[in-house]
C-alpha cells in the first residue's frame, strides 16, 4: 500500500533524528508545545520509536458504570485489537499515578499485533514483565494497581491531550531517550526533511567543538 | 415534556439539598468521588444550581490547527448554540489557568440561551462583566488570555473528567457554596431522596446540638 | 485557677500582637518555621484568636476500618467533648481537600463547649453554616465530602504537624488575617512580650513613615 | 518631560483596556506568555493600574549574608527609595509564600513617594495594613513572616521572572480585577492602540450578544 | 513461637505474589487505597520483600525541642533498638525530601537486628553506603542533609499515613519492583491466598496471549 | 597562583567529604539551608565534583527580544567562553523542565575549557551525547527542546537562586551521588575540615555499629 510505502520512507528519515532536533526545527516552524512533558523510557536501551498515533482517552473511574472494576483487562482490550501494526498507542491519562493504563498481559498482546512503542503520562504497572515484553515504552511512573483504581477507557482514536500537548489520531509520535515528540500529521515529512537537516548542522558543529572551535568562532554549514 | 416535569421535579427537591449532604449519600452508595476539585464560586452569593451536565472537553492548543488562533470567540461559539436550556455547561480545561475558558460575549450568550451555570476545572475572564452578567458560575481560577492561549474545544458531549471527577452527558451538576456534585444520571432520583432525608437528619441533629446535647447522646431520628 | 489566670494574661497580651510581630520575634529567636502554610480566615472579619492547642491528627481513611464509613460524625465525636473551654482545635489533615475536617454540626456543638477557634491544614464543608455559628475558622479550603470520604481521626492531642509546622498540645495558638503562628509552650511569655515590644517599634516607624521619613532616615526607637 | 507626558498619554489609553483585550492583542502579535501567574488583587476594588516596571529579583535567605536576619527592613529599604514616581514595583520572589516581599511600613513609604502599585508571585504580610494604605496590590498570597524568614533581595532593575514571565525594566505593567499583564516596552504603543480597538470590538460584539444575536452571526464590526 | 511460624507461612505465599495481583485483589475486597505513592525501590535488583510494619511518625523539626539538632543519630536510635527481626520500618516523612529519614549509620544497625526492609515518603541519605549495606530501601528520593534539618521522630508503633495509605502497626508491607502494598493485618491471609489465585490468572492468561489468543478470546481458567 | 595552590588544598580535602557530612556541618554552623532541591547525577558513576561556582540566570523567554529564538546556541555561547577552568556551571532555571538549559554541543566545548561539572535546577538534553562528553552533570530533568523554548539567559555571575538554595559567584559547590551542596566562599575551609572531621566520626560510629555495638552504646570518638 503506498500509504504505507510513504510512512516507511518517512519513518526511516525519522529513526536517524533526535527528538531534539525535531522540537528545535518545530519551534522554528512556529509550533511550540510538541514536547510531552511526564513520560520517560522505561528501559535504558529502547531504540528510537516511530509511529502514527493511536490515541486512547482515559477519566476518572465511576463506581456505577458496568464492568469498571470487573476485571483485569477492562474496556480497553478492544483498543487492544483495533490498533493497526506499526502504530504507537499513546494515552492521555491525566498524569493519574495512582492506577495504571497499561499491564504486562495487554502489552504481551500488543507485541503479537505489531504495535510499536507505548506512549503514557500516567503509570504502567509489571516492570519486570513489561521489559521482558521488548515493547518500547514512555511512562510517566511505575505503579500496582491496575486501570480500574482509578481510570476507565473512555473511547479512542479522537483527538487527546498527552502531557500537555495535543495529539491527533494519525499523527507521529517519536520517542528516544530524550523522551517524546509530536509530529503534526500535515507537517511531518517537512519537518522530518529539516530535522535531518539540523542533524548534520549538529554534526557538523559538534566536530568543530571537538577540534577546539569556540563556540562564537564556529562557522556556518555550507547549505546544499 | 415529561422528561422536562420530571427534571423539575428532581430538580425542586435538589435545589433544597446541599452538596454536603449529597456528597454523603453518594459515598454511602458506593460512590467516593463525585466531589469536583478545583472549582468554587466565583460570586458570594450564588443561589444553588442545578442543571444537566452539557459537557465540554478542551486539549492543549495547536499552531497548525485551522482557526486555532484566530478569534476571540473560537469554536466553542458552536457548542454554545447546541446548549438546553437550563443546562450547565462543565468544561473538562485539563486545570488550565494560563487561557480562560469562558469569557463575558460567550457568557451573556448563555444567559440568552437560559443555560443554568457554568463550571469549568479551569479559568475564566471578565471577571466584572461574568459577575454582570448574572449567570452563576464555578471556576478554578481568574485569568486575562483567551482560550487560544493555550486550549481548544475538542468535543462537546462526550464523557469527560473535570477535577478528577468523571462526567457523562446528561448526568446532575449541583453547585452551591462548597463547590460542585455529579449525581449520575440514572441514580439521581434515589440520591436526591437519600439526599433530603439527610438534610432533615442534619436539622434534627443540629437542632440537638442547639439546644446543649452532646454529640455522643444525640438522639437519632426517628425514620417516616 | 492560677494557670487560667496566667493564661488570661499572657493571652490579654497576645490579642494585641499581630502574627506577623510575632513571627518576626521567633526569627530573632532561633525559630524559623512557625508559620503554618495552607490555612486562612473562612470569613472576613474573625478578630485576632488565642488559645492552647487542642492538637487533632488523621490518617487516610481504610475501609475495614470499623465505623470508617458509618456516620457523618465519626470517631471526631469523642474528640471534640474532650476539648477545654478557651481551647483552639488544630487538626493534621495532610493538606487533604477532598474531605472535610470539621462540619457544621460538630462545629455548632465545639461553640457550645467554648472552643475559641478552629485550624486545619485540610479542608471544611458547610461553609454557610460554619459562618453562621460564629466560630473563627482557618482553613486551608472548603469542600462538600465529610471526613469519611478521605480521612480518619487517629489521635488527638498528640504532637502534630500542620501545614508544615510542629503543634505540640498546649503550645499557644495565634490566629488573625495574616494566617496562623504557633508560639512554643515554653517560650509564649518571652515571644508575647517581644511580641508587644515589636508592635510598638512598628507603630513608631510607621507614625515616622506617615510623617515623611525614609526608610534608611527612620530614628530608633528609645527603649523604656 | 517629553518622556512624562508621552507615558501619560499611552497610561490614559491603557486606564480604558482590560487586561483580557490586551492579552489577546498580545498573542496575535506572537507574545504568548505575558500573563503574570499567581498575583491576585489583595483587594477587591483596586482601580486597573498601570505604570512602569520597577523590577525587584529576590533569592533564598542565607545565614552568613551580614544583616540577612538582623531587621524588620532590610535591604529593601534602599530598594524603596530608588523607586520613581508613578513606577509599579514588581518582584520576583520565586513563588515563595513563607514570608512576605512587602510589609505595611515599607509600602506607606512606597504610598509617599507616589509608586503606583505593587506585583509579587509571592505573598504581602500585614493585610489589614495594607488595605488601610491604599496601595494598589497583587500578590499570591497572604504571609506573616518577614522577607528575611526565606528571602532576601539581591538586585532591582535587572530583568526578572515574574509568575512565569520575563519583565524588564521600564516594561508597562497593566493589572486589573483579571491579574497582571506586561507589556514590552517598544511594543506597548501599538498594544495599547490595538487593545482599545479590541475593547471596541467587544462592546459593539457585546451590545449584539445582548439584543440576541447568536454568536455565528455576529456582525463584523466597521474599521474606523 | 506459632505467631512467627504463622507468618513464615504468609511471607512465603506472598514471596510469590507481586504487588500488583495484590492491589487487584485488594481493590475486589472494596480496599482502594493500599498503594503507597512515593517511594520506589533505591536499587535495581531488590527481592519482594515482606514483612510485618514498624511504624514510624516525622513532624517538622522545631528549635527549642531537646537534642533536635545536636546529632547525626536523634532520637530515631530509640526506634531501632526497638524494632523487631524480620520487621518492615515504614516512615511517614509528610514527604519531606529536603531531610533524610535514614541515614548509613542506622541502616546498617537496622540489618544487624535483622530488620526486613525500609519504606519512606520522603528521603534517604549515603546513597553509595545503603546500596552496600544489603537493606532492601524504597524510598521517594535521595538527599543530603540530615533529619534534623527538617523532621523530627514524634512516635513509633502508632497508626500512621504513608504516601497517602492508613498503615498500622503489624500490618504486612509488601514492597517490590512495582512499588509498596499495604495489607491489612486481619485481610493478610484471605489476600495472600486470592492473591496468589490471581497470580495463576494471570499467568494462563499470559500464556495464551504468548500463544496468539486476543484479549477478547482469552478462555476463562478453571477454578480448582 | 596561590588562590589556585589554596583551592587545589580546599578541594583535595573535599573530594573525600561526602555532601552528607558538609550538610550536617553547615547545619551546625546555622546555615540549614544549602542542599540544592531538584538535581540529579545525570550518569550513574560520577566521581564527587568539586568547584568554583560559575552562576547563569535564566528567565522566561519573550519572544519580542531579539534572537531570542534564532539558534540552537543561544546567547549563552558567550557566557560558556567566560567559565574559568575548573569552575562548575550553575543554572538557575527556575526548575522549568520544558526546555533544555544545556544540550551536547555547548557541554562538548565545556569539556574543552576544563569546567568540572554542571548543575541545574533545570532540565538538560541530549542524553547520549552528554553522557558520551563524559562531563559530570546534576540535572532535574531531561528534555528535549531547545533553551528558546521557554528560556533566555539573562546573566552571568550574579548571586542566584538554585533549586532553592543561595549561590553567590565563586561560592564552593560540592556534588556527589547524594546530590549538590554549596558552600559559602567564606565559609568554605572551616566547612571543608569539620567535614573531614565528620567523616572520620561516621567511619568510627560505622564500624562500631559493624561490630555489633548498639546506637545507644556507640562510644564517642576522643578528638585527636
Amino acid at each position: 500500500m503506498s500509504q504505507n510505502s510513504e510512512d516507511a520512507a518517512l519513518f526511516d528519515v525519522l529513526h536517524h533524528v533526535t527528538t531534539d532536533s525535531l522540537a528545535t526545527v518545530l519551534i522554528k516552524k512556529g509550533l511550540r508545545n510538541q514536547w510531552v512533558k511526564g513520560p520517560v523510557p522505561l528501559g535504558a536501551n529502547f531504540p528510537r520509536t516511530v509511529g502514527r498515533a493511536f490515541t486512547m482517552r482515559f477519566i476518572p473511574v465511576r463506581e456505577d458504570v458496568p464492568h469498571a472494576h470487573a476485571k483485569k483487562l477492562p474496556v480497553n482490550r478492544d483498543a487492544v485489537e483495533a490498533m493497526p501494526e506499526g502504530s504507537i498507542a499513546i494515552a492521555d491519562a491525566r498524569g493519574e499515578l495512582g492506577a495504571a493504563t497499561f499491564g504486562d498481559i495487554v502489552v504481551y498482546r500488543m507485541v503479537k499485533r505489531g504495535v510499536a512503542g507505548i506512549v503514557t503520562d500516567g503509570a504502567v504497572r509489571d516492570r519486570a514483565g513489561l521489559i521482558a515484553s521488548g515493547m518500547p515504552i514512555w511512562s510517566a511512573g511505575i505503579t500496582a494497581p491496575p486501570p480500574a483504581a482509578r481510570l476507565m477507557l473512555a473511547a479512542w482514536n479522537e483527538p487527546i491531550g498527552c502531557g500537555g500537548v495535543a495529539v491527533y489520531p494519525n499523527d507521529i509520535v517519536v520517542a528516544d531517550a530524550d523522551g517524546v515528540v509530536i509530529l503534526p500529521s500535515g507537517l511531518a515529512r517537512e519537518v522530518a526533511e529539516l530535522g535531518a537537516e539540523q542533524e548534520r548542522l549538529d554534526e557538523w558543529q559538534l566536530e568543530q567543538v571537538k577540534r577546539g572551535v569556540s563556540l562564537p568562532d564556529l562557522a556556518p554549514m555550507k547549505k546544499g
